[in-house]
């Protein structure tokens, strides 16, 4: 599986920081919103970078560790969120629509057998992983065919829509316990910081989870914070997390804007980083999430995330909150006036006596 | 000037908390988004809160100490941002047009004239406040008027419109050196810590403002921490201040939610405050402002802002960019699927060895 991802030509860099700074505004006075406005002129190449059909990708996977007792949730509730999905009654349903976001939920290894829908794209790799903790939870061809999947899904995407902006999002019922395991092995932090209680485990369960992801850990027997990322994804990858991870790498390759959600996705852009470090030009960090595990993750990407307001839901729900942020960013950026433009007088061009 | 301004009800709590925590999400997942719907709930009095008529309101005014070198900008940019309110190339503008805001721009005190125009409300108390280095910025008179016209406002508006969300925003060189002055008499921080840099000053403008305002609080002679924030208002407010504290203060009254914006806006917010402490359930506080004083401001109103983008732009830009949260709490309440109407497991219905 081979991406050409290069980082954004910074050519335009100049014309568009002085853009930028000839807004009627004291320079950087729109603080993060300034980066955003110069990072999507960048990534698209143009001094007035628009948004073309949004897309809202939320990749849905079971995980065999899951029946061994990773998650307060049983397994089954991955198949029955993605049906709410599909009924437009989930938190991401509901943002997505609240601010212009399409949606698709992608079966990149749901333990369930979809009836084929408007809005559900089959790429089943397998109905769940295998068992982290006592077997690989995929073989290297699993691992490869999703990867591959998530950029055919893309791919066919940008050519049919135009779209070039998507947004990831996941489901997976012990999906954080797999993302505490790829944080660990690719960052170094030590595994218990990175495991958190996912959806609501308790102190018990909590202690139970560690226990478990100590014994993968174990078994698997990879480098802590120099594990190669193929291996670490086929180690303890979920479906999902493989198939986003592609998705994310040919977004890049066609020059759109990513929008990260929370730990699991940024565990799969953190692992697709280590394979193309040009990615994270393209990536919009969207929020910093309640679990700990994040922390690390974001780090070792150098992220700044735009939110911080304890969520801890998944499904591209960040995501989709920070949107507005970067459609705010880019109208900024093409409909302001300038202090030419608006007859202002500018700081600069005042007598320092005055100022 | 009274108001009549009570803690909104408490009784719809309990039904409104058991409703955020049926929906198809763990409990608090959406963090501070499930503290957002509890509150709109709860100013509302309804399991279904819903914003009508969004309404922002940009108050500007002129401030006479401005003249002396509180600020980087000269007092002229004022009135001329007021011209670019109005003509639509603000980054206020275009963050409301983003996201479906009205927009209104209220003359407190600006020292220039106005033609009459749409989107601009008169209500002009003088030209500009008096220098408050040299005697106070204005007369309890002047301070009284300026409430009373901006509570005016509100009440109109509620009459003719029905809107029942306010946004806050401002305008007025000069005018973080005054939010400065508020904040460090009513909450005792010491003033260097609640001077900033304002629009943009250099090293020795920020010196040179810190002196400025300590021979303002000598000349005033208000006990620092312990200031009564009627005196407060009227030795170092801006009119624009006071009658956005008095548009706050009619908006509670009438069971408004009231965005508040950054630096400024929180400073008029904590002497209504001071006055009326019920004012705060009302508040949503939208951003954390990059000017230090701000800190300060929000912890003596114990006030946990949505957004951290290190903006210092004002004009309400903060509290604009914080709407779609709101936007998107309030979706989340009314459209989001509950356990039950989604047919999935819940956690606290499965026997624990399964969790």
């Amino acid at each position: 599986m081979f991406f050409h991802i290069s980082p954004p030509d910074t050519a335009l860099k100049t014309a568009l920081q002085q853009k930028i700074d000839r807004k009627t505004k004291p320079q950087g006075a729109l603080g993060q919103l300034e980066r955003l406005a110069l990072q999507a002129g960048l990534v698209q190449q143009s001094l007035e970078p628009q948004l073309r059909r949004p897309q809202m990708l939320v990749f849905a996977g079971d995980h065999g560790a899951a029946k061994a007792g990773v998650s307060a949730y049983p397994q089954e509730v991955t198949w029955q969120m993605v049906e709410n999905f599909l009924a437009g009654g989930a938190a991401i349903n509901v943002f997505c629509r609240a601010h212009g976001l399409e949606l698709a939920v992608v079966d990149a290894g749901v333990a369930h057998d979809f009836a084929p829908r408007p809005g559900l794209l089959s790429a089943k790799i397998a109905p769940g992983t295998a068992n982290y903790i006592e077997a690989p939870a995929m073989r290297a061809e699993q691992r490869d065919a999703a990867l591959a999947r998530g950029a055919e899904i893309v791919r066919t995407r940008a050519d049919d829509t135009g779209c070039n902006l998507l947004g990831f999002g996941e489901m997976g019922i012990g999906n954080t316990a797999s993302a505490a395991l790829l944080a660990h092995v690719l960052t170094g932090v030590p595994l218990d910081a990175c495991v958190g209680r996912g959806a609501g485990l308790d102190d018990a369960g909590l202690l139970r989870k560690r226990a478990l992801l100590q014994r993968a850990v174990a078994r698997a027997g990879l480098p802590a914070g120099g594990a190669a990322p193929l291996e670490a994804l086929a180690e303890f990858g979920g479906f999902e997390m493989v198939m986003m991870a592609g998705a994310m790498l040919a977004g890049a390759e066609a020059g759109m804007l990513l929008l990260i959600d929370g730990f699991i996705v940024s565990a799969a852009a953190l692992a697709a980083a280590r394979l193309y470090p040009a990615l994270t030009e393209y990536c919009v960090f969207c929020h910093r999430s309640a679990e700990p595990g994040h922390q690390a993750v974001l780090e070792a990407l150098g992220a700044q995330p735009l939110l911080d307001l304890g969520l801890r839901l998944g499904e591209g729900t960040g995501a989709a909150l920070a949107y507005p942020l970067l459609v705010s960013a880019l109208a900024f950026l093409r409909d302001m006036a300038s202090f030419e433009s608006a007859h202002i007088t500018d700081k600069s061009a005042v007598p320092s006596a005055a100022t």
